[in-house]
């Protein structure tokens, strides 16, 4: 068989969680909550099967959840988006960003991509005959090299992917960062693809500097969001996107022939919470208390801690304790240590080592403490 | 916005559900029922959710759902698919369709798609750069034009897409054209996309002729089915795929950053039932019995029923009663009768109007009875 991605092997998010079962390890590599959901939330999905929710919803999703959606996009970034034509429910957030690039990009078209980037946006590119064209966030605040971005951008540019706040670095673009984007996409024909999952998750009083609140950058973007990583429910595979209505109905176009619609009990379930602000307003706090226990465990060990504004992951580096590449250090922390770790090489183009891992915090306390007892001994 | 799908619209099921809404109409058109699953399946969700099954599963399924497929595979076909490596939980039997093109199809490819076909295949080709080569199907009873197959296989030719039992003609392939299709590809590197999601519900005595039970079919190519179809729950969206290994590898590559994985109460809840022979062997005699029910409610109509030997849908030519083209018709029916039904023009590439529209009896005995009160008196 002729493999159409002969240099892809299995996402490092399968490796590292299979490996910590293996191992019996604990689990800090895939971003996902090791807690429960609001039993609320679980009750509603079950109502949901009880009340008939149960066959094809809408092929755009649920109406009252995306009215619920259009009403959080208004509340909390003042943006007006139509539930019926700019609006979609997705199978989750990658879901929506592959569908998204076989919307937009052509053979031969450039998408530029930040690096470190979450790994499926590379192969989704690629996949559509794209040519991705890497552009660095200069650590330690990992903020766009702006020259780079300027000299990667050209006549075939169709796509630039923005994710903030940042997977795996645990930063978040300032408003600066979104006003000089839309200043240097003025007048073109770009488009912007713009991964928000951790919208919710920014700490030390930042604002999350969502497209929706920057009109020059919404009127060419689509952007991403994910209920699983609001309400802790990562596994009910549930995302949306937002655009205006020609993006959307190109959007919709691929979403129809991709996976048509999506699981109508989870919809329903979150059609009751999704438009409620309290709920994700505390995010914020409840997962910077988790940074913070986390932070301070680590304070006597000897890794090194990077800074950490915003999503659940908190960069290490660990180059006091080993001088062994990060895949192999990952490899070794899941086995020798107990703890599971995300080596962040894999999310740029040349692999570049830099003697870091990634940690997910968003766990329960007992088990930041048990992984703090584990990491403070190497 | 330059689409890369220009000529796609949105697909047939929504306009003509939506139309059904807003009209009031009895809904026949859309494919999916309009009663509920079993209750047992109901609260397997719920439990689930209780358990904790609430983040990510492995990216292939949930490992107790992987082993019911393969058991049901050996229980109904005798064919040895393996858990770990030969098959994988997708997003609904559409996912697996789009996804298994955008691993298999590249630019230039060619795909032998039999018409009428239903409306993703050929999007989901273009969108990958394939070239769909269209190949008649027979009236009245829908069998290949194999001259024509033989035509149009060149070696160019990747893809083969079959569609048993045969949405949306209610046909199903006997043995011999099975055996026809796999000395036609032998010696050649062409792969097979063979969608079954009616692989259940097949009428008077007649077997189903999966893939799976036809060895030199089976190592080239990727089966499909449906939970929601053969358990009456589309609004789950939960499907699968069985191949070989090399095939899968290059499936899960795409369907990784596709979708990732898929919802893990639905996954859980399948699970508890997906090895047990006695609920899908139940659902021939189950639709065949409704099957009848329409067809002997309709004699006494003027539309003139064609054969129906599987799925659950009744082609009608409604000729005797009007000379609109099926488009027009079906959206008359719907707006004037009362009853929604789906055009089957939509589903070739010339368009061709054959005097004909498809009614869907995954219907309550109760609703199939009025939708006949209503097109006896055409
Ligand atoms: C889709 S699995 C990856 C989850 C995630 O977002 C991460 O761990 O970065
Ligand atoms: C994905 S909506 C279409 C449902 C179906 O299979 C049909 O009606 O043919």
């Amino acid at each position: 068989i002729d493999s159409r991605l002969p240099d892809v092997g299995t996402t490092i998010f399968t490796v590292m969680s299979r490996l910590a079962q293996q191992c019996g390890a604990i689990n800090l590599s895939q971003g996902f909550p090791d807690f429960q959901p609001d039993p609320a939330l679980a009750a509603a999905v079950g109502e949901a099967i009880a009340a008939g929710a149960n066959q094809y919803p809408p092929m755009a999703g649920v109406p009252a959840l995306r009215e619920a959606i259009a009403t959080k996009l208004q509340l909390e970034y003042g943006a007006a988006y139509d539930a019926e034509s700019e609006i979609t429910v997705t199978a989750g957030a990658t879901q929506a960003l592959f569908t998204a690039i076989a919307a937009l990009v052509s053979p031969g078209d450039e998408v530029i991509v930040f690096e470190p980037a979450y790994d499926s946006y590379g192969p989704a590119v690629r996949l559509q005959g794209g040519v991705v064209r890497p552009v660095a966030l200069l650590a330690p605040e990992w903020r766009p090299d702006w020259a780079a971005f300027r000299a990667a951008l050209t006549p075939r540019t169709r796509l630039v992917i923005v994710n903030t706040p940042h997977n795996p670095t645990g930063s978040a673009w300032p408003r600066e960062d979104m006003e000089t984007l839309a200043a240097l996409l003025d007048g073109s024909r770009v488009c912007v693809l713009a991964d928000e999952v951790y919208e919710h998750m920014v700490f030390d009083g930042r604002r999350h500097e969502s497209v929706a609140r920057h009109p020059a950058l919404a009127q060419r973007a689509i952007g991403v969001s994910s209920f699983g990583k609001t309400y802790h429910v990562t596994g009910w595979k549930v995302g949306y996107v937002f655009a205006p209505a020609a993006l959307m109905a190109e959007f919709r176009k691929v979403h129809q022939f991709n996976v048509f619609t999506v699981n109508s009990p989870a919809q329903a379930a979150f059609a009751s919470v999704a438009g409620r602000a309290e709920t994700w307003r505390e995010l914020a706090a409840f997962y910077q208390a988790k940074r913070d226990r986390l932070r301070s465990g680590l304070a006597a060990s000897r890794l090194r801690l990077l800074p950490c504004a915003a999503t659940y992951f908190q960069l290490v580096d660990y180059r006091a304790i080993s001088d062994l590449p990060d895949v192999a250090f990952a490899e070794w922390l899941t086995r020798e240590a107990g703890v599971a770790a995300i080596p962040i090489s894999v999310f740029s183009h040349d692999r570049a080592d830099r003697g870091i891992v990634r940690l997910c915090f968003a766990k329960q306390d007992a088990t930041l403490d048990a992984a703090v007892a584990r990491l403070v001994c190497l």
